[in-house]
Formats: C-alpha cells, structure tokens, sequence
C-alpha cells in the first residue's frame, strides 16, 4: 500500500494510511465541517505532499491540505488510474483529408505517475484515438515527425517540419496540423511561415497547456478546432490553433508571424500581437469567422519550400548598465546577425553605437526591435535612435523580436550577402509587418 | 524663407513656397474640396516631408498629405513658433512640501525644430513651471539630479536617484516625484524598490510619451496626478504614475517591481503585471482610490538607503537553437549572476543544463523567469525544469524578467555570498514575488 500512496506525507499520508485508501478508491473526506467525495489520485511529484487530490465527480481534480482532525473514508475500491490506449475509431469517407504530425510537448505527452513529471509519450496516431470527434471532421493521417518537449526544438526541426508539412501538401494533403510543444509553438510558427513559400494550404500548429490525460485538459478542444481550420479554414497560412480565452469558448487562429505565448499556465495564452487573430472557430458547429481581410487564399501560389536556417543569429535583449563588449563577442565568435530588443521606440544605449557601427562595417546584420512588444519602433524620433540608424541598425517597425530573430536565421539561410539579408529583414514576406503609421498626432 | 520651410520636400514645399506661406503663418489649405485651416508647423525631421503639418484651433496638429492640384492661402502673418519659458507661479502656503527631481526623458524634452528630433532641455524648474496647477497641490521643490535619455542610464544613475530621493524625505519631504524616461523607467522604479529599505513615504517615477511642448502631450496630466500621490498618497513605495487607459482618464499608480512598458507610444504604455497598480487618481478632483490591500502605510518604518548595485549580471532571453557557450563565455568573462528569461514554466534547451551546472558551481548566481511574462515559473512540472533545478537554477515564481535582472543586480552589491544572494533573490523583498499558488486544477 505504501508504493501506491508515494508522494504523499505528513499527515495527508497519515489519514489516508489510517483508512486504508489507495489510489483510485472513491473516498470521503471530512475536513472543518465540510465533505468531498471523488476518487483519490497519485500524488504528482509537485506541489504540496500534504493535499490530498481527488478527482470530484464533475471531472475536475481538487487538493484538499490536510490538517488535525481531517477524516477519510473509503466509500468504494476502484482500480489505480492509468494511461490506456484507446481504441482508434473508424475513418470518415468523403471527409477532407488532413495530416496530423506529432513532434511532442503537452498535448503528446501524460503525466507519469512513478516520476510525477510529464513525460512526452503518447504519439500523433494515440492523439487521434483519443479524440475521437476528429473522425467527424477530416480524413486524419497521423504520423509521428520527432518526440521532444518545444523547449529543445532547434533550426533543424523547422526544416524537418517545413518539408514534413509541404510532403503532405504535395501528395494530396487539404490541410496540415503539427503537434507541437506550447513552449517555442510561437517560435517554429514564424519559422515555417517564412520556409513554406506560396503556402496553398493551412499549417496549424496546435499544443495544450495541460497533457490530455488531465481532466482540465485543452488538448482536445485544440486540436478539433486545428482540424477543422486545417480542413475546411479559407486561408492559406501558418497559423497557431489554441483557446481563444479561459472558458470553453472559440479557438482562435494566430497568424504565425505574430502570435507569442503571454502566459505560463493559461488555456488563453497564445495572443497576437500588433495585430488581430486570423479567425475563430466554434468546436460544437465547426463553424470558422474570419477576423482579418488581408489574409492569402487558399488554393493560390505554388508551394517551394525554404527549410535553410542559419543559427549564427544572437538575441539581445537591452537593460540598463548592459555591457556593450557583448557585441564584440558576438562578432568574434562569428554570428552573422544580431536582433536587439531594445528599450521604448528602438534605443540602446549610446556606449553601443560603436561596436554596432563596427559589426555592421564587418558584415554582422544588426536589426532593432522592442521589448515594448506592442507598438512599433520608431527611431527618427530621439537622437539615440538616429545615431544608432547611422551606424548600420534596421528598424523593423511592428515585428515581434522573437519573430525577428526567426527571420533572421532564415534570411541568413538564404543568401551569404548581408546587403541582400538586410532587404529580406526590412520586408513584408509573411505578415510579420504592417505598413508604416506615421508617428503623429 | 527656404531655410524656414526646411524639411518640407516636393508637392509641399512647392506649394508653400507658391503662396509664400513661413512656419507661423496662419493658412488654409484646400485639397480634394476640403478646407484645413490652422498655424503652419515647422516639418520635423522625422515623418513624411510632403505632408504639410498644421495646428488646428483644437490645438491638435494634422499632417496633410500635398498633391497635385492642393492649394495653399495665406490668412494671417504669425511668429514662428519655438520654446518659451513661462513664468513660475507663486507657491501655495500650507501645502505638503514635495520634492521634485529632474532626471532627463521626454517629459523633461521638446521637439528640436532645427534638427527636427526631441532633445533634453527642460529643466525640473521648467517643468514645474509649465504646469502651473502643481501650485494647487504641493509646494514643490525642484532640483536637477542629470539630464539624460533613460536609455542612457545605467546602475550609478539608480544610485544617485537613491541617495537623492533619501535626501529629501530626510530633510522633511512628504514625498518625491522622479520625472525619467520612459524607456527605462520601469528598471529604475525596480531599482529604486530595492535601494530604499523601510520607505516612509512614496516615491513616484514619471514619464511622458509625448515630448511637454506637443499638444498631445501627456506630460501635464502624469505630472499631476504623481504630485497628488507624491503628497497625498496612503502608500510608502516606489511606483511609476501614467495614464491608466488613452482617454484622458485616471492616472495609475503601479508598483515599482511589478510595472512595465508593454507600449511603445501609447499612453497608457505601462501596466502592472501580474498584480493590480497601487492606485488611481483622479487628476481633477484629485481623490486616490486604492486598488490593492497589502501596501505598505506611510510613516511606517525607517529609511535605510541600500543603494550598491554590481553591474556583472547578465539578462539571457532563451530562444530556439541559442548556442550554450554564451553561458561559459558570461562565467569566463566574470559575470557573477544570470537571469534566463526561459521559454513556458521556466525552460531552457537540454543543451543549457551542463553550462548552467559549470556557473552554478563557479559561484555564478543563475535564475529563472519567464518570457511569457505573464504567470508564474513552476520547473517541477517537466522534467526539463526538474534537471535545471538540479543544476542550481532559482525559480523565480511570478517576477518580471526586467525586476528579476535588477534584483540581481542589487543583490550582487550587497554580498559577496552567493549563497546569500540565492537567499536574497528567492525571497520577497518589495512586493515582486507573490505567495505560491499551487499549479493545479
């Protein structure tokens, strides 16, 4: 009994010992004149030993802290709870054909009970069995493209998506969804925004802010909501399928050259930024509003891809008192391209107009964006900003830093002439900005 | 008069100099069946040079596009407009004595007609006396601490800003606004929180995001409203006081740690994160409602000024394929903290656990916050924040990134520990941490 309450201390594991309680019991518990009655769960490895999680009957999981005088009850025995391999429901003929390719993160990913911590393991074919409402909407071809939590996603999986995704596109493919980690989501968005050239199709990346064998789980609003944007959405372009708020609402579709993660734990936190989301759907009518008039077509263009990458491209974010020989580093150490976040409308401090005249003399591209995030960089307005457009930097109006610096990888992938890598950066390609607004008024 | 009408280019100097129209000048401008009359704007450096800019009688200026067929009049001969010093009103008798220091920033700047960008020049004397309704509200003594950009500022500024305010409280101050650039104003409000220990009364930082001598200028109504929080405000913090939404509302009080620019233009560019401001005012009636609970009281405690900051921290944003090594270059270099600005809960590439292991047992503080910004860290919930962890790196619960650096940074100036300065940053000093939630539900 003692393995099946690990995780469990103190006096949580007092009372749950002295009923004789194990995971998956139906229990009660009585603690300061109130009950609750649900089904006690493995302790995950986080969090508090001593609150005692139990599944209540709604599907929702609660932690009740134990204290002196607490009081549980084993009202029913039931068995452990565990991760099991549903049955994969028959396909839909007639319906759209879609692929679905798992590269890992939450939404494939359970949590392990022996460990407590998330482990990735289900695969795209497990997703698809596991929301079987996907058989309504599309033909899904579920493949499995890498297994790796989005925080050690690296160029080479842009590319390995990039062609995964046009692979399928070619052979007859009306729509892609790639599974992704909420992580870097935002990052490889960008990414394949620039790779897939003359898109004729949507790509939707999809995540989930909590694994899908978790009752509060958003992975499977998501990805019905990436399907039915991949299958049936009007517009042809990377975007990123997630809730659109915190209720059991609409999914939005950001554009993948200006969506970011703004929040750490939310089902909402994937916003666009310096712009309005693509569209919205509704899960229950499958219905898709379209929030934006500027968007490519579906159908139009004919798809090249684009999977080179150049990672010698550094982020820097500006703060107060930052050393300027980082730059200098930079140019030593043989980086290609460096994106700043600088402070307000596009300004670091003066102490770098120097080694960012120096990079720029020596071929480094030396672009500006803003830790602002809203808005957009100005750098005619303040004297700092004209210096630093006089030693070599490009001003890059509304785009997203981290957006900036995906471009810039890409850019560099591109062409070795920085005359040309500097052209691509101060361009339109995807979305990623907006026509110049003058800065009046 | 050609030097009068420089900045203006093609179809708008054309026409200009057709009616023999000179920056002052009273004119009416016709174009597509439309009148605009108003006083002629010297052109700006910045912006689109065959747009005509006119201050309309509302006192806003508009730029109106010359095209072929536009038609320009001469109404009325007018003085160019340029700076005037207005004169310094009589200070109220009885008030609460404020000081007011002067520091550099837009709000202490005006638009450079000659060279068409916005430069420092008005002193804390001036800008005293430009809004004259101060008089009604304190007697304010203003002083000059530097006049600098706050791109330009690094950890001494924040020093002088220290022992400066301090200053004044002691010799009878019943408060302190700090006019400062935007750009950095929310790094200075974090340092300032972590400077001046047991604050007996606040301390306001204020900005302008339009230069004082535009009529848009926000500068008079943040002014104002720090004033009246300055001299009236219950709250014994540093807080940053600006426009709560664009309308020409209420003026928020937002706490030093928690605030942040998150707009490039707007006015109401600052906002809290992860918290409620302090408070708003209402710059009219000049009431203060409060919007948190957990302050700290006026005439509370006893100043101590701590104001030694070690500039060797470093501020690393994570981002896809970022190569590991700047980590052993910030330890080779003698960087003796990191802050990760890490991707989700809390996250850096695999790659990263060896090199943050190495700083770790170098004596280099390393820490985590989130680019997400908003939420909170939580690296037991994957197993790549569980191996971090591991390596040495301090979770840093719901912190601002941009707090988290500044925080380092005075932690590294006052011990040479680093064993005390994990203590320091893992602890909530002024309010920049809030209590644990569990991640859960």
């Amino acid at each position: 009994m003692a393995e099946d309450l690990s995780g469990y201390a103190g006096s949580a594991l007092e009372a749950l010992r002295g009923a004789g309680a194990r995971p998956g019991d139906r229990i009660r518990i009585r603690r300061d004149g109130e009950a609750y009655e649900g089904v006690l769960i493995p302790r995950p490895g986080f969090g508090d030993p001593e609150s005692i999680i139990v599944k209540l009957p709604n599907g929702y999981n609660i932690g009740i802290r134990a204290k002196p005088g607490i009081e549980v009850e084993v009202l029913e025995r039931g068995e452990r709870p565990g991760y099991r391999r549903a049955p994969i429901p028959p396909l839909g003929e007639g319906l759209p054909r879609i692929a679905l390719l798992g590269t890992g993160g939450t939404i494939a990913s359970r949590v392990d009970y022996r460990t407590g911590a998330v482990e990735p393991a289900l695969s795209a074919e497990d997703l698809y069995a596991a929301v079987p409402e996907l058989s309504g909407i599309a033909r899904v071809e579920a493949d499995v493209l890498f297994s790796e939590f989005s925080e050690n996603l690296e160029a080479r999986h842009w590319r390995e998506m990039a062609i995964g995704a046009a692979k399928r596109l070619e052979s007859g493919a009306e729509g892609v969804v790639i599974a992704h980690g909420t992580d870097t989501m935002g990052y490889s968005a960008a990414a394949l925004s620039f790779a897939l050239r003359g898109l004729p199709a949507p790509v939707i990346l999809v995540g989930a802010q909590r694994s899908s064998d978790r009752p509060s789980s958003d992975a499977a609003t998501n990805l019905i909501g990436a399907a039915i944007f991949a299958s049936r959405g009007p517009f042809a372009e990377v975007a990123v399928a997630m809730h659109e708020g915190v209720s059991d609402g609409p999914i939005a579709a950001h554009r993948g050259t200006r969506v970011r993660k703004c929040h750490t734990s939310r089902r909402d936190a994937f916003k666009s930024i310096n712009s309005q989301p693509l569209a919205r759907c509704d899960v229950r009518s499958g219905r898709i509003e379209m929030l934006v008039e500027d968007y490519r077509r579906r159908g139009e263009g004919s798809l090249e891809v684009r999977p080179d990458f150049d990672e010698r491209a550094l982020l820097l974010k500006y703060y107060p008192s930052m050393d300027p020989s980082i730059v200098d580093w930079a140019v030593d150490e043989g980086y290609r391209g460096i994106v700043f976040e600088g402070t307000g409308l596009g300004h670091v401090s003066k102490k770098f107009s120097g080694p960012i005249r120096r990079a720029v003399e020596e071929g480094v591209v030396v672009c500006m964006a803003s830790q602002c995030l809203w808005g957009r960089v100005n750098m005619n307005v303040y004297s700092t900003g004209r210096d630093l457009l006089a030693a070599g930097a490009i001003p890059l109006g509304d785009m997203l830093p981290e957006t900036a610096l995906v471009k810039l990888m890409w850019a560099l992938g591109q062409t070795g002439d920085p005359g040309e890598v500097r052209a691509i950066m101060a361009a339109n390609l995807a979305g990623e900005m907006s026509g110049r607004t003058l800065y009046w008024g």
